[in-house]
């Protein structure tokens, strides 16, 4: 289990200077084929058969997908580093080296049958600011830290090492690579025992901005060109266990039965009874479940799922989940079996920086483009480094609002358009941040 | 998809001479300890920690299994052949070869975590009573067969393979060891190129004769001896795939999702529902389940599960199917998803023969046993050769009515009574049969 507290008092541990103007390197653009390409060229690592990628962290696939993304790096005139959790940290100098650096980026790794954006587009955004701000010679007053984050869909392990404690227990846990994660920070090049070595502290960098692909429909439905993220909303993960009795199927009456499947099928119509019982934008998902021993002539024994809350108001969860626990107690009574819930995660919900969201707004207005605030259903290495600084997220429309699966689409536009919004926040970021 | 059709004309194919008293032979007694003994010692095989065994068919455990059985058939004097299905053949001539041997037998493969009673408790007795007759120097006037038949749970493969043409569909098949049935059958010193040589033809056998434990809690909860099984149910499973979409579980709002885990759940309830609703002993049962892609944070775009309904009589099972299928169309409608259902097994209903049922109560009666009619709602090896023959089923209490679980257990002494039935119904057997 992992408790993420954001603290809100960083908020005002930094000050923006008010600027009358746009400084004249706010018309820089990025180079938007050259995303396309890079995004084209990543999809090869962990490709699958039938459309998308399988590149969960710490696989083979992801480990390669990483080598591509680190020439990128270099070639941008990055100073390129891994540090001990994996994450791929490339670094450019500013001209005043006094202040702390301003920091982008996002992830490589992908859920299992994943798709080719979600973190790729954030990635190769900042990668080609790099490569921009290198080939037109400018040089910003601030360091700049392009940071491709290791196992995001796992658990933004690589982000949360940056600012937190990876506890022991984190780390004996098996990632969808068959790796445990230790394991896997081994194969991708870091060190689980030297994790103290890339944890920064508050206020070692100025701020943290990132670009993403909104995942849900509402930018796409509403023809919007830049989401400008509220914040990002708090998740909890349940490891649900049922306990029945295994029997034969063919001669165990049906009123003898102690079946952990039959128990299983009611809970999660009941979760999703619950869930849609409020109004709001909270949900709830059973992703995972598992049936032992897994034959036709058996009852189940034991049956293992996976139970997701997610909500920006953390309040609303554990009262979804008081709810979930009662409907529980009344199966477990008529089913004959007993339910058991471990919490495997507890994400907190991790608010953006207002001003932040304000400057986005105005960059892209500036650059022609609509915008509209909204949450952020999904977690993102953001919410980790909401603890070390400010930070602001810009998200770009999903076509369909299809994401995790290998449907998933952004238009090159649309991805310039957010490669673009986030150069020149960043470019107004460094002049007008104190 | 199998279809296996119980010819009745058979039960009138053979004809019985009427005995006015027990012949001396009748008094046999086989040693129970013995059975008791080689029960212990084959549970070895597949062993699990926790109790119980996994000697599911074609794995190395089961070759062990078998390995150790041979000994045990060739120590009691029988000639023993493996045929070309795996099928273990002891036989022990009779002192007038120009007619039909007797055959029994049952199997020693498990289901995966299944326990040590199911299948074992009517092979050793059969292995017994040849070691039995051979020890007293008795022969018999008809050969005797004993057969333990390879992968019984996995589809009663071998004994199908007696009666009824494996179809190359079948053989592809991949069974829980891993390997197709094709190459589990060559792995246990079969060749399914071969299958025809395993072929018996209608009156090949006299008769078959199955010793079994009930694997229910009929006799158990009665306190009776010997239960006479009045017939096998039909078994049919069903695949039945759910489409859905998969879609990020963050940002995916819930009234825009195609959940193909809520619409298993709530088929899953359905079919219990529709079991439940009308009298009688049929069973319904959702053993398996899969969901894709399996991760917390992704909603199922995919769920496979298997469906199973029993009963003895076939119309029954249709007009259950029938409901569910409503029940699928109603559940696809509400959660935007579909279902597909494909047949992967129906095994017809197999009544025993009548005089065989007299046979059995009458022997242990004059054993001073208690029998019961009762239905076997599980599937045997005597359902595959009711095709080729007479067939008559005995049963010996399950306690607890537990079984395909490692708390399945059987007294010795009750399976002491059910050898000494087998064993003198037997002998009464080839005495009265013309």
């Amino acid at each position: 289990m992992k408790r993420r507290e954001f603290n809100q008092s960083l908020a005002s541990s930094v000050a923006f200077l008010s600027l009358p103007r746009w400084q004249p390197q706010s018309t820089l653009r990025v180079n938007g084929p050259r995303i396309a390409e890079h995004l084209v060229a990543l999809s090869q690592f962990g490709k699958n058969p039938q459309g998308g990628v399988s590149r969960v962290a710490y696989s083979e696939a992801d480990r390669q997908g990483r080598e591509y993304v680190m020439g990128l790096m270099r070639a941008a005139d990055l100073d390129v580093k891994v540090d001990a959790a994996g994450n791929l940290v490339g670094r450019r100098g500013g001209s005043d080296r006094a202040l702390k650096p301003l920091a982008m980026g996002s992830h490589i790794d992908s859920v299992p049958e994943g798709g080719n954006y979600d973190g790729d587009v954030g990635s190769f955004s900042a990668i080609e600011i790099a490569q921009t701000l290198a080939e037109k010679g400018v040089t910003t007053r601030r360091s700049l830290e392009v940071i491709v984050f290791a196992d995001e869909e796992g658990g933004t392990i690589g982000s949360h090492a940056l600012s937190a404690e990876v506890t022991a227990k984190q780390l004996d846990l098996v990632s969808n690579s068959g790796k445990t994660i230790r394991e896997g920070i081994k194969f991708i090049g870091g060190d689980a025992d030297k994790l103290a070595t890339a944890r920064r502290k508050r206020g070692d960098l100025a701020a943290y901005l990132e670009l993403h692909i909104e995942q849900g429909g509402v930018l796409d439905t509403e023809k919007i060109n830049i989401g400008v993220v509220e914040g990002i909303v708090g998740i909890t993960h349940w490891e649900v266990r049922i306990d029945g009795f295994a029997n034969h199927a063919g001669t165990t009456p049906m009123n003898q039965r102690h079946d952990a499947m039959l128990a299983a099928a009611r809970f999660i119509d009941a979760v999703n009874r619950v869930v849609t019982s409020i109004p709001g934008r909270q949900v709830g998902t059973i992703g995972k479940i598992q049936a032992w021993p897994g034959a036709y002539n058996v009852i189940p024994g034991k049956v293992v799922l996976g139970l997701e809350l997610r909500d920006l108001d953390n309040a609303r969860v554990q009262t979804m989940y008081q709810k979930i626990r009662s409907e529980a107690d009344a199966i477990s009574r008529s089913t004959g079996t007993s339910f058991d819930f471990t919490q495997t995660e507890e994400i907190m919900p991790a608010p953006t920086d207002e001003r932040l969201r304000k400057l986005i707004e105005d960059t892209a207005k500036s650059l022609g483009l609509s915008t509209k605030r909204l949450p952020s259903g999904a977690g993102h290495d953001a919410q980790e480094i909401a603890r070390l600084c400010p930070v602001g997220m810009i998200f770009v429309p999903s076509v369909g609002g299809i994401s995790h699966s290998p449907k998933e689409y952004s238009r090159p536009e649309d991805i310039t358009n957010g490669a673009n919004v986030l150069l020149n926040s960043l470019l107004k970021l460094d002049t007008t941040l104190i």
